[in-house]
């Protein structure tokens, strides 16, 4: 028998706005990471860029499977990963930016990892039990994958000249997607006075301090923070975000209601 | 009031596949090669790759509207092209192989002009008027296609070494995807016999000779047949295919229906 979980009362539209910005954020670049299966400069890569792709999909369902829950409409994780248009999606611009060369994705995936992180980690004393419970079991995942992306970004950056100029172009190609991580707006303001997230500013100096050492340890230099985009959390993506959608839902539009 | 027009007494089937053929080949063509609007090395070359995918579009809505006609099951054209799923598509796979750069769109669209203009010019005596009618329309776009595409490629081929070096890798990169033009079967045999279509394979000395007679003032060697690909005829496609259509038919599969 499932004993009621303590659920604080805000409002239902803030937690499902947040469901989404970090189910979404899981699923996108979860499904960018997996166009690297089959095609990574090394097995072992291969092998752990598709686990990490994994992950990424089962903490999706984990968050749009409650997303829907709150929700209440009878929409399933898949529903909402399927049969949504882009407008709908609530992933920062980051996680849907190409993944050019193996360095820019290990450079997005770092800098995602580092928010990630330190995100999840505060979630797990989240005032929501069913948030906390989530946070907990992608804590450990993610905490993986900061390890596994600081240490390429390190090797990488501080390796040959070649591999250390593509670090260098990715990590000045990607900074300006990092500002959107600690934007806040009236849903994350209500949400964290009730406890249930962190305030998404609050993250920012454990980030800055993660990325900071492992720029200097990769002889990497840290852009000044100049212009950062933003939209993907109210619905306003770049062109990649369609792309992406239209190859990931084919199935599920062309074929409505497929099961296996 | 229409006048009935000649239908010479074939198979549904054949006609329908022809229809199919011919219409898959110009839309997936032109999908290809719309993806080069606003991305052209020069605005010129850019309106006139668009104009070249219109017409190929336009020829589209044309064949696949006939090929409904003859099917008698109600679908348009627009369902044709837009709610089919990969392995009922019926273009050549040369076609559907991916613009990479400019060369390579140039020379693709070459060896598939002189071959279409082949085609089109027999199909405006073809015993079924209602294909002779639209061949007749098509012939003359198409022939200003294999103008244009024909002095690009001798530009281009003796031009820079760096241009030649391009178009020769094109070529070569094509050149197995070629056999399948003339390629035939028992219904292009049935359509051949009755006058519908010309013999597939009646086309090739005509096409070798404008590619020879080009490449060679273009200075780029022809290379050896080899191992020709085929396939696509019979819905058997390249892994090209179906990230075209996902992109293609996103809307009506997304909004199925959607008009305005």
């Amino acid at each position: 028998m499932a004993v009621a979980a303590f659920h604080p009362s805000v409002s239902q539209a803030a937690l499902l706005e947040f469901l989404l910005r970090i189910g979404d954020n899981a699923l996108i670049l979860g499904h960018r990471v997996s166009e690297w299966c089959g095609h990574s400069p090394a097995l072992e890569e291969d092998i752990a860029l598709s686990n990490t792709a994994l992950d990424l999909i089962g903490q999706t369902q984990l968050w749009l499977g409650l997303a829907g829950e709150v929700e209440g409409k009878g929409r399933s994780a898949d529903d909402l990963a399927y049969l949504r248009d882009g407008f709908d999606f609530r992933n920062i611009l980051l996680v849907e930016r190409p993944n050019a060369d193996f360095g820019k994705t290990l450079m997005r995936q770092f800098l995602f990892d580092a928010w990630h992180y330190l995100l999840l980690r505060a979630l797990r004393d989240s005032s929501d039990k069913r948030i906390a419970d989530i946070a907990e079991k992608a804590f450990k995942e993610v905490s993986y994958h900061l390890d596994r992306s600081r240490d390429l970004v390190i090797r990488l950056g501080d390796g040959t000249t070649e591999s250390h100029r593509r670090m260098q172009e990715a990590l000045e190609d990607h900074w300006p997607y990092t500002g959107e991580m600690f934007l806040a707006d009236g849903f994350d303001a209500e949400l964290a006075e009730a406890g249930v997230i962190p305030a998404p500013e609050s993250l920012k100096a454990g980030w800055e301090e993660i990325i900071s050492e492992a720029l200097l340890e990769a002889t990497l230099k840290k852009p000044a923070d100049g212009y950062m985009h933003k939209g993907g959390r109210r619905g306003v993506h770049t062109e990649y975000l369609g792309f992406i959608l239209s190859e990931m839902q084919f199935l599920q539009r062309a074929y409505p209601g497929a099961t296996w």
